[in-house]
């Protein structure tokens, strides 16, 4: 990325030397992301600022490009960048969501599914995997049954790029998002998948970047910083399995050993290598990331974007979790070693033992 | 920015400690912008992914936070981030937009946009500085009246501001448009000013980024690197005046003596120091460009965004320049030298006598 933030720094739309260099930089990123997720054509990749651009210009740009359909058909677990825009289109413009449920494990419900797609719905956004529990979702089913009814299908991929095998060109979905910090890549800059002869509206207008289909001066060192990060990703895929899966399973086998109460959450059969969602009764996750912390020891309760607000994570709501049942999640990437696994194992039971003894939440105070 | 992009990598959004530090760099840098535009808060700093996205969310914001009115008012010479949304709006949604015109040197047209504000304008967005003329417009003055009948008043400040010195908080100015690249900041970058109290609706949903006004991980590093460059540009703000318009006016000045039939175009009293757009009658501006760049040259004709399409610039039509009159455009910085100046004045009256021989425009054949 350094030459394109620095010497090389050209505007990849100008026709002048240095911009030509750039411009020949983001097609060999675009490239490397073609080929990461399995896209027929190279074109298909429209670079943008993030995973939340992503999924809000697949959302508009369904309803615009469809505008006798009126309904969206989504999941009660997604990503507030959809869940958000979608209450905000329900407010504002009338609407209809449709949120399938999940169930206890937060697998997807099939039957709501059915019932819901119609020829009403203009798109389906249904998230590849979860950020929150790591459960996987059949998209590549969901999309041929909304095909069935002309819908499109668009699918938030960001926790599943880079993780999970992808052979998009082989699938019906029409629209996927991806965002580099989730592939080890730079923050602020993502990716959306538009299959070739999809109708597409771009959410912003202006110059002619993106083949129309995204205007502004691209940037330019986060785009390649993009392309090497799926390049890397699309080698390193194997240890996903092979190293980053015997990690995660490690430390959720050592929790349950050592601290009682304690429930691995997310489809026990269909999740991330890489994702321990970690539930304790009677305690709050927060609390528990926050001594954490302390120790030098990141995780997560919730989205981070939704943390420090105190909210509840819909996506527990969604499963039926008990309020009084805080959860953590810790995330694995194949820079994880088992001295990070050992470090959570050795301080965790103690946190968790004096969160209990303090907590309002184990005297039945408050179970709601 | 290159700890943001490396060690310091956090989410400023996540609650852990590389997460907080994220965010106190991101406070220093809207603190930066801040101070460099007059703004009476940090907070009314936005970040966004650039110029373009700015001006979109500035506009569809106003609109959308006054539904009973259905008129832009803006001016034909607008950056197409303004224009193309305009249009767009004007056929999907059947909302009126006045594109107030300028004259033969670019200037605006104050008494007919007297006439065009109303009660039914929503949004005015006028440029404070054009970027292909360097002419300067009133906005203060402009925002005033617009006011006087409840309009919004934003303003695409992408080319003036870093350059011309700024107190946004004496002006009425409620919103405004700046962009990373135009100040030596990086590319991918921008940010929109809201003044406190002005209603806002933001563009992207998702998390509670930015106050909820702009959704989705931040691009950190990009936000550091754009309040530096922000900070270095209030430091140097006089060497536009006494180092970069001196040798701006050198250029023109040889050009103008060394080569017959050629115009510098622009408001003569009211432009950016660093803008020479010069005219040649008899040639096209892309050739110019061409062959310059052969020579290690790089200037403009029309918008980046839109150059290599070989479309008329929307600019020089709106001030009437003959087609057969070809402008590019030099920019200049303080990292400009008089060796660069004297070797453009070296090259360019061989490369336009080159041109003038060979071109149809010369034998008459195409005066429209
Ligand atoms: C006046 C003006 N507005 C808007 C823009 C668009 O900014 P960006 O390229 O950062 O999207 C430019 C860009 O170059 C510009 O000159
Ligand atoms: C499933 C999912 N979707 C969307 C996003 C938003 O992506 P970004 O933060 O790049 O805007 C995230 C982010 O963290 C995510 O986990």
């Amino acid at each position: 990325m350094l030459p394109f933030s620095t010497d090389q720094s050209g505007n990849a739309s100008s026709t002048h030397d240095i911009g030509i260099a750039a411009g020949v930089a983001m097609k060999a990123a675009r490239r490397q992301l073609q080929a990461l997720i399995g896209a027929n054509f190279d074109h298909e990749i429209i670079f943008t600022s993030g995973g939340t651009k992503s999924d809000n210009t697949a959302i508009l740009s369904g309803l615009e490009v469809m505008p006798e359909r009126t309904e969206i058909v989504t999941s009660a677990v997604e990503h507030p960048a959809v869940l958000t825009l979608c209450t905000h289109l329900e407010k504002t413009r009338g609407v209809k969501v449709h949120r399938i449920p999940v169930d206890h494990h937060g697998r997807f419900d099939l039957r709501a599914y059915g019932k819901a797609l119609t020829h009403r719905v203009a798109i389906v956004s249904i998230m590849w995997a979860d950020n929150e529990t790591g459960t996987i979702f059949p998209v590549a089913e969901l999309a041929e049954m909304a095909k069935k009814v002309g819908a499109l299908f668009h699918t938030d991929a960001v926790q599943a790029v880079g993780k999970l095998p992808m052979d998009l060109k082989l699938t019906a979905i029409d629209m996927l998002s991806l965002s580099g910090h989730k592939l080890h890549g730079p923050k602020g800059i993502g990716a959306l998948y538009v299959k070739r002869g999809v109708p597409f509206s771009s959410l912003i207008m202006g110059g002619h970047q993106e083949r129309d289909r995204r205007a502004g001066t691209e940037n330019t060192p986060g785009i390649v910083g993009l392309g090497k990060a799926a390049e890397l990703a699309l080698e390193c895929m194997d240890e996903g399995n092979t190293r980053v899966k015997p990690l995660r399973d490690r430390l959720e086998k050592g929790i349950l050993e050592r601290i009682p109460k304690t429930f691995v959450t997310g489809d026990p059969l269909a999740r991330l290598p890489n994702t321990a969602n970690v539930a304790f009764d009677s305690i709050d996750g927060q609390a528990i990331q926050f001594l954490l912390n302390r120790y030098g020891i990141a995780c997560s309760s919730g989205s981070a974007c939704t943390s420090g607000t105190l909210e509840r994570s819909h996506v527990l709501e969604a499963m039926s979790i008990p309020r009084a049942r805080g959860a953590v999640r810790f995330s694995f990437s194949r820079y994880s070693s088992e001295e990070d696994v050992d470090r959570v194992l050795e301080v965790l039971p103690g946190i968790v033992e004096k969160l209990r003894d303090s907590s309002p939440l184990s005297s039945g105070q408050a179970k709601c």
